[in-house]
């Protein structure tokens, strides 16, 4: 597939970015590389990866334990230790091999390691390919805020090797799958019909592509996120605090990000229909298509209310309201729609019928 | 004074400063404010500055203890929530009201809360007013490791009040004072003769504007430091050294941070006269300058062996070489220029003679 050129960074595919990669490792002289992985992608993606990186380069691998529960400023804290002491320094170069954890996490340390070193995010689940990866969003959850701490600072380049999805399993896959449904309901009716018609999570490639081309459209327009990227947050108020709720009441049962924000965009779509004209119709077919695929979560009251509770804290809100993507039909999205508070309780009461 | 108009904020003074920080918050419709301060400037300062902000504006205030010893991430996390619990979002204002290390550290809450709120410096100390409130430069400290964790990320605006000079002692201001001492060696060899006559460090105003002035030009032709700006490191490779190793030393008897340049500033000349033909009269102006406003320090040999272990991670190294800035002739700098490591023992014994 051909790369997707950006004004600060490119994206390439499969053995194209091995290419890329290498050749850029030539041309830049680096003092140091650091390869950052999970335990998971330590041992499942690096042997790969490794064994596609130039012979003569001599790359230091720093280890973080895998999940969002470790996606905090105490792992970034031990990072930047471990690069202090293996030298690196402002010209050292930092690879981040992994999920979204590892990309928002690892982004996140490059960007302020001595006040920002280069950093290249090589995603390995679906979700950092199609979502977290792209678009310079980085950061790291403090206590129960998702991203609460972070930087926008962009990769200087991202590197999608459809391969790793095999290292994947169903769940994970589906999480990922979450975003791509996602695009298609805030920017593309065509686009959701087809990923709607997929019976398997398989040869993906072509919807990666797609996904990608949607959310670098629209980060490329607006990279700060003051109104038009703002449309990406469609499903995360609600799903974000869904998300942070679950893993706070047990990490072992949590649910996956791209759950929580099937979740999210069930009840967010029922909001649409009754603040912005979605009809009958498309509402019943997203929640229907949503519903079809992730299993429905069992919110009990005690639930929603701790979930109505965290919201408020959401990077999405301003002056104590809480500032929601909303959408009109399925492909065009409405930013910044205030919602009454006692819309919430109908929206959890919709999704349970 | 006139302010100093740059393209990504202003600088204001006295009175003029209280102005535009009204009319500002009287244009822009801030969620929440904040005014962040340490114990010191709390009490001595806090009171002064109220008192002048336009009564209907409501500001929460967030207290962090004093010291560079807290200039951490520890110190960050605990603002970080602070803010979360009193409802800051992305359109809330973080007022830095302190020295350096309220303002360097105050600036890296403020760029990384919620991927970024606008901040403001109000510098106390002259250090501040100097150096660290103007420049854009923001971070904490990792273990030993000056300024090591960090961003560039420019204030909205620098509020200069010499009023809060009042509130230093004779040590504070000179610890200040080496930082516009080493404006006039790099850049400006008047200057240099004009700071050099005074006795007292009073009525410093047309002083204090003309250290703003270099450093602000500097900055602005580099503001990211990939030349230019690294001639504000003079004194600071060695001098960083000296201060971390002393803080972490005992921190209650360690050097303040102008204590530490003054001392690198001597070693640097020394290496300067060895290597790029700082003549043997003005390293010699240097050193008495230097000596008899700052007391000289007693390095045994374990101290000079810990600075130099020190000195290799500091920020300004590359490729396992540490660059140092070093000077041609009082007013002129070069950058880049290596050491070999034989000099450095030569450059303390020439210290402490």
């Amino acid at each position: 597939m051909d790369s997707i050129v950006t004004p600060s960074y490119d994206i390439h595919f499969d053995q194209k970015a091995y290419d890329e990669l290498n050749n850029h490792l030539k041309q830049t002289n680096y003092s140091k590389i650091f390869i950052l992985v999970d335990e998971n992608t330590h041992q499942h993606c690096l042997p790969r990866f490794m064994a596609e990186l130039r012979r003569d380069v001599d790359a230091e691998i720093i280890e973080m334990e895998a999940g969002e529960i470790h996606k905090n400023i105490e792992t970034c804290t031990q990072i930047w230790h471990a690069l202090s002491e293996l030298d690196a320094d402002r010209r050292s170069l930092l690879i981040n091999l992994g999920g979204g954890v590892v990309t928002d996490l690892g982004g996140f340390v490059a960007a302020t390691f001595n006040r920002g070193i280069d950093f290249i995010n090589a995603p390995t689940s679906l979700l950092a390919m199609v979502d977290a990866s792209v678009g310079g969003k980085t950061g790291v959850d403090l206590g129960m805020l998702k991203n609460q701490i972070g930087v926008f600072s962009q990769p200087l380049m991202v590197l999608v090797i459809s391969e790793f999805l095999e290292t994947l399993d169903e769940r994970q896959l589906r999480s990922g799958f979450a975003e791509m449904l996602k695009h298609g309901i805030i920017e593309d009716h065509t686009y959701w019909n087809s990923l709607k018609g997929l019976t398997k999570l398989e040869k993906l490639d072509p919807f990666i592509y797609r996904s990608i081309g949607i959310k670098n459209d629209v980060v490329q327009q607006d990279p700060n996120e003051h109104n038009l990227r703002k449309i990406l947050n469609f499903g995360h108020t609600l799903g974000h605090a869904i998300e942070s709720y679950f893993l706070e009441k047990d990490p072992d049962t949590a649910l996956l990000h791209g759950e929580a924000i099937a979740a999210g965009m069930v009840l967010e779509a029922f909001l649409s229909a009754k603040l912005c004209g979605l009809g009958p119709n498309q509402l019943a077919d997203i929640k229907n298509t949503l519903l079809e695929r992730y299993k429905k979560v069992p919110f009990s009251q005690e639930d929603i209310e701790g979930i109505l509770a965290l919201m408020k804290f959401d990077k999405k809100s301003s002056h104590g309201l809480v500032n929601f993507v909303l959408i009109k039909r399925i492909g065009e999205a409405l930013i910044d729609q205030r919602v009454p508070y006692n819309l919430f309780e109908e929206a959890f009461a919709y999704y349970k019928e």
